[in-house]
């Protein structure tokens, strides 16, 4: 991944990586943006309220991209919109005094694992993955447009075309009912390790132990199935999910 | 997932699951041990030093297990191992007076992601997914029986048998860089949702809109493809990777 061409997160004590932050640790936009827009469960923490000494933590579903600049590639500044249900503890502490002027302070991470390293010793195991780590202050959105705009990029995010093609617009109960928090992100940084077991000189002159031990990748990814229709569905077409920078569902009458 | 024959942590205000907490709220020791463990990747959170407003958050590996009942079930009470390199944020923090007399606190999350669930409006789309979220006090392992056993256990978490099939013992310096922190987890919850996607009733009684937009679930799951050897190895074996509830690597001489 290239972090040369793009712009990048200030790189502040909090967001250093250290532990390995040669060759790992990025902080251009692209690395982190991509990481984080073709991860499908997000990771939000956030300050517990009541003084509870454990951060919040949840599983979401959200999406980077800027309501003033649609075109805006993954090389710009870009926002991140984060999907909820409007009773949840979250958007309760986004609209409440508990959050300071600039909004709630939320820690995101995007994670993808891509390989099981297998070494010659325990100690030399490793995974390869790309992770993203974000901070950043999040306000629920008001701006009917922008929220519209931000739940269409959301589902589209998922699966490619599919909000201009399910039943919209949403109701006005649906509207009220999902809540979108905006993120401004004020810092960030990736780290990916890719390729080969790094193994000790001393172990790897040992034939006899290099004799029995494989040593290698185990490659990972997410794996989409056949999609499965629905008991309500309708539709007499049989779809394949395709996924790529972007998702998409491809249908066609059966034969 | 039966939650019925097994204990469960204690429901407190913070680890209550409310959005859907019937059905998907799940609190028994067997449904959320079995989330934790199946997991190759923990997101583990906790209030960040020098009263930065962001929580701190990092990808680890770990396992649930009992150093005093090394036989305990998924139904028994089990405290859960993580894997550290002894110089990070996290291993300095649980070894400093910033802790309290407990432990660092810690929230620890698991997530599996089952399926794309795909709804006539973009407001019922949702994800099929088991996921888990638990609290607890860590603190290093100083014992050296306790802290190899805990690599052990962490190791043959990822690849059964993997650990005394590798170089073993490790080296003192790989004991003395490599660090274990034990959580003993006060509270935990998981959510889980399967099946079909749930539209209202107005949708699906538009036989119009039901004829266009097929609906149904796009599976997807962790997938393990084909081991690659390393530069260095020198096992002249094609290997597999099977995973289960145990996962092995299936060695066996190629044609």
């Amino acid at each position: 991944m290239a972090d040369s061409d793009s712009p990048t997160y200030p790189k502040l004590p909090r967001n250093t990586v250290n532990r390995y932050g040669k060759p790992r640790g990025k902080y251009d936009y692209e690395t982190i943006h991509k990481i984080v827009n073709s991860v499908q469960v997000l990771h939000v923490s956030f300050p517990a309220p009541n003084s509870d000494p454990f951060p919040a933590m949840i599983p979401m579903l959200g999406f980077m991209a800027s309501f003033t600049d649609p075109n805006a590639s993954l090389t710009e500044p870009l926002d991140l919109y984060l999907h909820g249900y409007i009773s949840s503890r979250l958007m309760k502490l986004g609209n409440t005094s508990l959050s300071d002027e600039e909004g709630l302070p939320l820690t995101i991470a995007a994670t993808h694992l891509d390989g099981l390293v297998l070494a010659l010793t325990p100690n030399h195991h490793s995974y390869n993955y790309r992770s993203a780590i974000m901070h950043g202050y999040a306000t629920p959105v008001t701006d009917a447009d922008e929220k519209m705009w931000a739940m269409e990029k959301i589902t589209n995010g998922v699966i490619d075309n599919r909000w201009e093609n399910s039943r919209i617009p949403p109701t006005k109960t649906e509207m009220t009912s999902t809540q979108i928090l905006k993120v401004r992100v004020v810092d960030a940084s990736a780290k990916v390790r890719t390729g080969n077991p790094g193994d000790d000189r001393a172990d790897l002159k040992n034939e006899e132990l290099r004799s029995k031990v494989w040593i290698g990748v185990v490659p990972t990814y997410l794996k989409y199935g056949e999609p499965i229709p629905g008991a309500e569905n309708r539709v007499a077409k049989v779809c394949r999910f395709v996924h790529g920078l972007k998702s998409v569902l491809i249908c066609a009458t059966g034969s």
